[in-house]
This record gives structure tokens, C-alpha cells and sequence, in this order.
């Protein structure tokens, strides 16, 4: 394993508390891999760039030698966490949990590395506990200390209603510590709460205390809320590549830093040198929003993916040339031959382009037909149905426009 | 049955709340028998006459011809009930829950009607109460609303610690009503709040709400506080007769009343005359309390009882003319013969009543031998050793006296 001190550099990186530090040191100091554990409660199948980032710092501990533990909350999501929330979660059925936990491994594994990762179901050792067990967990909480946290104090001043079993769901949490014996917990910065409910009551019953470590909640493309599917600002990680690719080109510049810090596989050099040339203002932040974009791309869609979703996102400019409104025709008007091609000579006439199967072809030798922006060349009459889509253009020059609908 | 006027008149005798009284109007007027329930935790083996108020109201339900369950809290017991309490009960063994629960219900068989009481165990539903089964209960309770309780209210704002297990109770006792399908649930004045949750567990659960029915918590014999084993004024259920009946006795004349009505076997008749006569002056307190006493060691001892803990009473009087004082002897200086009886003309130049055994027997003859403060009969020089234990009192005339301690 690493010195202590280089391990530190990559833990501490991104995050926003680690409590208590000194214990995490001593932790580390022992030599031997730590148990890190993660919880997640699968109440959504889609994941975004902000659930990632707690991910991404699993696997930093991975790629660190220590061991991490996914518990999928499918006992928890009973309840639904009400960590932030101002107002009681709807429940969830067994089946929509098995289904999303079954997304949210997939999605995960984007990021960790399958390998390195033990994944288990909360509901295994939750579901199974009697009156006699939950009561014996209850009696170590205290009623004014849940109380004071942020979300339910202000239910609570507001008159909101809380319905009690919300107050379970912290119990819960920390005896999910309790059974994978963690070292460390880690979670988004609105999970402090329940991260040191673990760390009660591990000591409670006797056991080294984990370290709560809390990650920033992501702000969205917009720049102002967090990331969320809700609020229209999130960055899907099954999004296409060219979707993806756009979403992230659409951040403002501020967040380029944050975003490579806390969304990209950049090493610790490459993330200061980024700090250091926005600090200094000799950063180029479209280049880096580029090369941000790849690199994300790349992490979720596999090496080159990147690449190619670059290209693509020029052509997309380039699309972007043509005339908001044009003449529209059904994409059946591109008729499929018996060479498995469509004929161009024909379908320019079909859209209106040229008046005859003739001009169609010189116009194709004079080089000015583009499929959605791409020059078709010359001789080339019959193209492939597959560039024929719904949403495609076809132009003779800068003039005459067809779309396919 | 009798008409719903008749059996309101005794329904609402003694009460504090029937909340709401026109419900239980119409669930009497169905003409059928309603399921009553009382709950009981067993956290104390020795029941008082202040548990055996609502027991009392109970019975008077079962004369009426109503059903009668009664829970016994061996599931509920595992978290105490906080009612009324300042800080958290410490939890019982099921050793010790069980040993109270025979206990109790031995005590309780005393006032009610065993062949007409439906005797069951909340643990048989509690225990097996499983995560999901447990949270689903929770989520119908709010937890603002649950902190307005006063007991709980009071300990939150004084920063007393109110443990997370205790704000269970309420939810737990309300399933039980909801198991019963109880009409009515009674309990004392401090038990309003759960009586209300099991009512609105109900309405949530589709079913018909209990009436809720308070009885007011029993004064101890100071008149001051509410009784109380703690306090040292209780009358025991098994407490021995003329303990008992002496007990009674200490009571202030302004109880007198409301023991009657809410301790007694009285009809609604006597009650009323009794109040009528206390209300005008008429009463007689001493006669009446007399009479009290002895209705109360018959309810608990058997009819007869109750007359002869009057007569001991009487006697008790007697040997109150004792002086504090007196020359003390061990209880074996009464040497028991060969007949199995002690002769008095030994024992009484013992103890130095009489200098020789000649004037012991004169003295016995002329009438002014007491054994506590029952004359021995002329001749009668032999007594049953039964007579003479620790304690007693043997006195020639008004001035030589002894005790054998």
C-alpha cells in the first residue's frame, strides 16, 4: 500500500468532511486494507454524474487496496432515506427496488471495479430483525438528537409533518455499519447525520467507531442547483455519448475544475495542475471542457468512446447551419432498392431538390449534397437506408433543404 | 341487555373521558355485546387498589353482559410504557415479565369474572412483527404529534433524553387494539394519548375506531398523592385482611366517596346515596368508612371476610390501651408442655406478672388475665401457643404488662 500520507492526498481530495481525520490516520497507519462502505438506497433506475461522485471515491479506495462494500439498501428503501428531503418519501414495492437495485449495480460498475467490489442487500439482515431487536437499536437513539437534525428540525419548526418511521431510517443506516464492520462510511454532505448515527452506534456496542467521510452534492449543468433529474441539470450516465457529451460542453465554465475534480478519472497531478491554471487564469476553460467531456464520455461508454462523441458534437455544429424550417417528407420517401441501398437519383426528386434523375446525380458529382451535413461524394448514388433516418437533412448547397420526419 | 340508559348510568360512573361519548351511544345501541379492552404491562408484581380501578370498571361491563379481553403486555413490556413517566423505564427479562403476568392475572381474577374474561398476550402478535410490518405501523404516526403528549412534551423541553424505542409504545399498543377489534379501550387519565392512537390506527385501517374511556388515577390513602407503591400509601390486593381493612380505615373522611365508587362493589343506588349524604351533611364518615373497609376485604378475601377483619380491628383497639412501654421477654419463655399447650402459671411468674404459679392461676380466675387484650377465661390455665408469637401482649388487670418479642 501507499504511505499514509500519499493515500490521504487521494481520499481527501473532493471531499467535504472527514470525521474525525486523525482517526482515519490511524486507521490507515495500520497497513491493512479498510472496510469502506457505501450505501445506497435504489429508489431511482437512472443514475447521474452526482451519484457517481461518491462512487468515484469507492473507487479511489479501491485503486488504493482497500475493500468496499455496496450495500444496496433494499431494506432501508422501505422507508426511503428522508436525508434533505421536506417531506415523506412515497414507498417503494419489492419489485421496483429488485428492478432499480438491478440498474443501479449495472451503472455502478461504470465506475468501480467489479472485481474489487463486495455488493450486498441490506434486506438480508434487515427484514429478518424482530420487535425485540429493533427496540434493543431504537433504545441507543435519542429522540431531541434526531430532532436537531437540519431536514426534520425544519419539518418540525414548519409544522411538516414527519411520520415516525422516518426516524428509523438513521437506526437502520448505522446498523448496516454494525454487520460489514465498516471503517469508513461515505456519503453526500446532506448524509453527515446518518454517518455518525453509525459511528454512535458502533461505539455503543462496543466497536472501533467508523470515520464519516461526506462528498459535495454535484451542482447541475445549470450552475446553481444539484444535480437532479427533477430540476432538468443532470447528466445521465446511460446517456448517449453524444448526449453526454453535450450535457457536460453545457456547464459553465466555473465548474470546469469541480467537475474534473469530482466526475473524471484525472490523476492528482493533472486535477492541481487544472486549480492551478484557472487560479492563475492561464487555464484555457473551453479546451478543458472538451477534454472533460471526452474524458467522461470515455469512463461510461468505454475508451475512444470520447473521441467519437467529439466528432460528432462538431458535425452537430455543423447541422447546426441549416434553415430552422424546411420542407419535411416522411422517411419512407427514401425507398430501399433491390441492392439494399437508396438511390439518390430518385429521392432528390421525391424532396423537391432536383426535377430530375439527372440533375439529381451532377448535382452529387458537383460535390454540394450533404446527408445531415456530411458531403456526400461523387458517384456516389446510392447510399446506405442506415444515414436515413427520422431527423435527417438533405441539402443541394446552402439553398435547397429537405428534412426527413 | 339492560336499555342503553341503564347501562350508561354505570358505564359512566367514576369516569374521567369517554372520548367520543355519542359513539359508544350507538355502538351500545347495536344491542350487542361490545369487545372492552384493558392492557396491561405486568412490570410490577403487586397490584394496589389503584390498578384495580379500571379491573373494577371491567367487571362492571362483564355484569352488563359486554365482552372483555384482557391484553397482557408481555410484547408491549419489552419497551415499558413512558406514560406519565420523567425519564426511561429500564426494560424487563421475559423471566420476569412472565412472573408478573401470572401474578397479575391472579389478582386480577379477584375483581373480574374469570368466565367471562378473554385473557391474551400481546407478544403472540408483537413479537413476530417483522421490519416492513413494524415501519407500515409507524408511517400512520406523526411524530410532532406524538411529542405534544405531555409526559414527552415536558422531558423534550427540560432536555431530559427521551430514548427513540419509547415513542414505539403508543404505535404498539394501538395495534394491539386493532388485533382485538377492541369497541372500547380504558386505561387511567395519563393512558388518553394511547387510547387516541389506537383509535386513529383503526380509522387509518379501515375499520370501525374504539371509544376511548379513562378512569381518573386513585388518590393513596394521604389524599394527597396518586397511590403508589412508591409513596407508601397503597392498599394491596394481597395485602392480608386486616392490613387491609386498616388501610381503609386511614383514609380522610373526603375519600370516602370516591373510594366507595371507584373501589367498591356497590350498585349505583348506594353510590348515590352515599354522595347524596355527603353532599347534605347526613353522612356518618366513620360508619361508612367502616363499611367501606369491609366491602373491599370481602371483594379481595371472600364474602365474611370482611367482618371478621372488622371484629380484629375492633380488637386491635383494645390492645392500643397498652402502655408504649413495657418489660419485653423472648417468645420462649412460653414453654409448651407435654399437652402441646402453656400453662399459664409458669409463664406468667416468667414474665413477672405473678410471683408464684398460686397467684398466676388466682389471677387468671378473677377474670384480669389478657392475652392481647382477650380475656383468658376462669380455670383456663393452659392456652393454645398459637395465642402467644412475637408481639403479644399478656397484662394482669390495667397495670403489670408484658411483651413476647
Amino acid at each position: 500500500m501507499l504511505p499514509v500520507d500519499e493515500q490521504l492526498k487521494v481520499i481527501t481530495s473532493g471531499t467535504m468532511q472527514i470525521v474525525p481525520l486523525e482517526e482515519l490516520k490511524k486507521k490507515l497507519e495500520k497497513g491493512t486494507p479498510l472496510n469502506i462502505k457505501l450505501g445506497v438506497d435504489p429508489t431511482s433506475p437512472d443514475l447521474h454524474l452526482g451519484h457517481a461522485v461518491p462512487l468515484r471515491k469507492m473507487r479511489q479506495f479501491q485503486d488504493l487496496g482497500h475493500n468496499v462494500t455496496l450495500i444496496i439498501g433494499n431494506g432501508t428503501a422501505l422507508i426511503g432515506d428522508p436525508s434533505g428531503r421536506d417531506s415523506t418519501r412515497p414507498p417503494l414495492t419489492e419489485e421496483q427496488v429488485e428492478a432499480n437495485a438491478k440498474t443501479y449495480v449495472e451503472q455502478a460498475m461504470k465506475v468501480l471495479d467489479p472485481e474489487k467490489t463486495q455488493i450486498v442487500h441490506n434486506g438480508d439482515w434487515l427484514k429478518g430483525l424482530n420487535l425485540a431487536e429493533m427496540l434493543k437499536l431504537m433504545s441507543q437513539f435519542n429522540v431531541a438528537r434526531i430532532l436537531e437534525r437540519e431536514d426534520f428540525h425544519n419539518r418540525y419548526t414548519e409544522g411538516k409533518s414527519i411520520a415516525l418511521h422516518e426516524f428509523i431510517y438513521p437506526v437502520l443506516q448505522a446498523y448496516d455499519s454494525v454487520v460489514v464492520k465498516a471503517d469508513l462510511e461515505m456519503g453526500g454532505n446532506d448524509q453527515i447525520f446518518n454517518l455518525l448515527a453509525g459511528r454512535d452506534l458502533m461505539r455503543a456496542m462496543g466497536m472501533e467507531p467508523q470515520v464519516a467521510l461526506t462528498m459535495p452534492l454535484l451542482v447541475g449543468t445549470d450552475g446553481h442547483k444539484k444535480m437532479s433529474k427533477s430540476y432538468g441539470n443532470y447528466v445521465g450516465l446511460t446517456d448517449e455519448p453524444a448526449d453526454m457529451y453535450g450535457k457536460v460542453m453545457s456547464i459553465t465554465d466555473e465548474l470546469v475544475p469541480l467537475y474534473w475534480r469530482l466526475c473524471s478519472t484525472a490523476d492528482m497531478d493533472k486535477l492541481d495542475a487544472i486549480d492551478a491554471a484557472f487560479a492563475d487564469g492561464s487555464a484555457d476553460p473551453y479546451a478543458l471542457k472538451r477534454e472533460l467531456a471526452a474524458n467522461i464520455v470515455d469512463l461510461y461508454h468505454g475508451e475512444g468512446a470520447g473521441a467519437a462523441a467529439s466528432a460528432a458534437f462538431d458535425a452537430q455544429f455543423k447541422r447546426a447551419e441549416a434553415p430552422a424550417e424546411m420542407p419535411e417528407f416522411p422517411v419512407s420517401v427514401a425507398e430501399v432498392n433491390d441492392e439494399g441501398k437508396v438511390y439518390l437519383g430518385k429521392l432528390l426528386v421525391e424532396v423537391g431538390i432536383a426535377k430530375s434523375a439527372g440533375e439529381a446525380r451532377r448535382l452529387v458529382d458537383g460535390g454540394g449534397v450533404k446527408i445531415n451535413g456530411e458531403p456526400v461524394a461523387p458517384k456516389c448514388y446510392n447510399v446506405d437506408p442506415a444515414l436515413l433516418s427520422a431527423g435527417t437533412t438533405v441539402q443541394s448547397g446552402k439553398k435547397r433543404w429537405a428534412r426527413l420526419v
